[in-house]
């Protein structure tokens, strides 16, 4: 069945893996960005002021629910890391160090991991016993850091995380080049990257009528075992629980750029709702990109705190909520934009009245594909959803 | 850039897809399995007997380390377990739902996941408030023992377990039908599935020499970016830390069927070495199997002890070994593989006279490429590997 050759690999796709054009000009952008920063810097030292930085505040007392856009912001306090503050020199000296890091990848057209970055920047300062970082805690918030400071995103800053989730489907993209049919990927499925942007991932033909997005890879496994993306001609996705920068932004490019609906089928509990929360209009932490992340449109399909009455589960399906689980579901209560919402209050409250959780594994009970071909399809068809 | 059309994709491959010959065999074959462990205990019934089912014992105390095959096998004791005694009948009656629910998987030609099995099996004993299963903890260990029971693995009883890792480089699959250009998949990848058996997945055309496997996705990641595969013929491949099942059995699959060498990269740690102990000799809860996942030949090229002198690397990589790594580290020096080889006893040795260890990404410290530039080809060019 096998067949090896000695042939080598032509490398015919070089050309359309060059760096394009708007790549090119994107990186330019970027690296003025931090030139201006160091620039801002000297000119301060040379005319006798404090070397110092202003970063914008990420914190909950500086994000805003930005209700006509429906997505979560960042408002406008910084604050400031000055080289002669004992308090925040280390902070300043690590803010300088990772964007000159940053200087170079963008230099010399290569990506790094969170974790590559903490280790060209981690040292220890010369004449002394002191590292510029001691653990990889400290050194990815001073990212983020960078992210506000600079105004550009992570990506732009050519540094990902972990790649996260799978695609399958009825689309075609393009990956460095590479074209992807998504309608034939077999079993295993197209391996979402940590970076996503118009310049790496292009979209092609397309027919599928929106983006069924579900919490984990194994509830992945069943809808595309199904085909369920080929007999309701969608895009199927996960992103491994809570799902990474890199497949929220895919999934909100497909809803911005193709107008794809994006309906969701995570778990009945807070931390199912907390994704949605998430995938809808943004986290706290990483308000400053909601405009980039956020996903306003995005539908909650299930599974609802009546399904276990509406689809007449077994007793065994539920799971007690714990103490916390109580306190973290009137916290997402609380949330400004699910407090406004009376079928959200309800939703929330119907779980906490049944005093137990459930999972969309929970819906094999009834049969293997139930969930598959009965429960997605009919909410489907009733447009039975949340949002 | 995108196009969408509103024309339904047409479903040409389903034939492809119908289940092929060597499937509907092998399916058969388990089922007569199944059957065969149920006759046994309605004719122990019939006759009077006490209902009850062998099960070998999946316990360090029962496994052995074959020198001759290089790998670890299970030993031949056994455990009853009765439906009249009250210790056994619990599990007893577990084993049997599972051996059920596994039987109307393979009818309807579906697989599941453990999750999903652990609630297809869940409910309530009818008239007590004594539950079938509790949690999936319980559930796990009783498909592994039918799994021995049986002589059947897990994947031949339809279940999987949640999908990890990617592969791109010189080799064409064939996934459910599908044909995959693993030399044509972008920044993201072919994502692995679980279930990897050549009636799921059969290899075509493989240009490569061998098989690169790294510890983590992001360190793939700087691998996939610098076209590693295409610049020195390989495969990359990455099981996101400890390998799951589908990683080990697809790698073993490329060394058996296509002759790949199979090389390791990861980190210098117990961590890292207990891997690579994992991929070359299997496991002591999965040895009923290592026949199909161990990869004797497997080589472990770094990072190595040695490695912080020899690539000049500086102070900062250095992560101090805790207890439970000192511990650990002696731990796996007295596995009988490792015992028994003097290069892998001067290794581990060698790290703990360190006093640290150090991960790929340290690399990182002396150029961003360093790892897949150099470190990675001159040690290739001179065989410079553990084994």
């Amino acid at each position: 069945m096998a067949k090896r050759t000695t042939k080598k690999t032509t490398t015919k796709k070089t050309a359309s893996r060059a760096k394009s054009a708007a790549s090119a000009d994107r990186d330019k952008k970027t690296q003025a960005k931090i030139v201006a920063l160091a620039d801002e810097i000297a000119k301060r030292a040379f005319s006798k002021k404090e070397p110092q930085l202003e970063i914008p505040t990420r914190s909950r007392s500086n994000t805003n629910w930005n209700k006509r856009k429906g997505i979560l912001e960042m408002g406008e306090n910084t604050s400031t890391r000055q080289l002669f503050d004992l308090k925040t020199a280390k902070q300043f000296m690590q803010t300088c160090l990772h964007a000159s890091t940053i200087k170079d990848l963008i230099g010399a057209d290569k990506t790094s991991s969170l974790r590559g970055v903490f280790y060209k920047a981690k040292h220890t300062v010369a004449g002394t016993k002191e590292n510029t970082f001691d653990t990889q805690q400290e050194s990815d918030p001073i990212l983020e850091d960078l992210e506000v400071a600079l105004g550009a995103l992570r990506e732009e800053l050519h540094i990902f995380a972990e790649n996260r989730g799978s695609m399958v489907g009825n689309i075609t993209i393009v990956d460095k080049g590479d074209e992807i049919d998504c309608r034939r990927m077999g079993s295993g499925g197209y391996a979402l990257p940590s970076i996503v942007e118009p310049d790496v991932i292009q979209f092609k033909k397309c027919e599928a009528d929106f983006v069924l997005h579900v919490e984990k890879g194994t509830v992945w496994n069943r809808f595309n075992e199904d085909r369920f993306w080929e007999k309701n001609n969608c895009i199927l996705t996960h992103g491994a629980g809570q799902p990474p920068r890199g497949c929220r932004r895919l999934l909100q490019r497909l809803n911005q750029e193709l107008k794809l609906p994006i309906i969701c089928v995570l778990d009945c509990d807070p931390w199912g709702h907390y994704i949605y929360s998430v995938i809808k209009q943004g986290s706290i932490s990483l308000a400053f990109e909601s405009t980039r992340l956020a996903i306003p449109q995005a539908k909650f399909l299930g599974i609802r705190a009546k399904d276990y009455k509406a689809c007449g589960l077994d007793e065994a399906v539920k799971i007690d909520l714990t103490d916390t689980d109580i306190k973290r579901a009137n916290d997402i209560a609380a949330y400004p934009w699910f407090e406004a919402k009376k079928h959200w209050q309800k939703e929330i409250h119907l779980m906490l009245d049944n005093g137990f959780k459930m999972e969309v594994e929970s819906l094999i009970t009834k049969d293997i594909s139930y969930v598959t071909e009965t429960y997605v399809p009919e909410r489907l068809a009733a447009k039975d959803w949340l949002d």
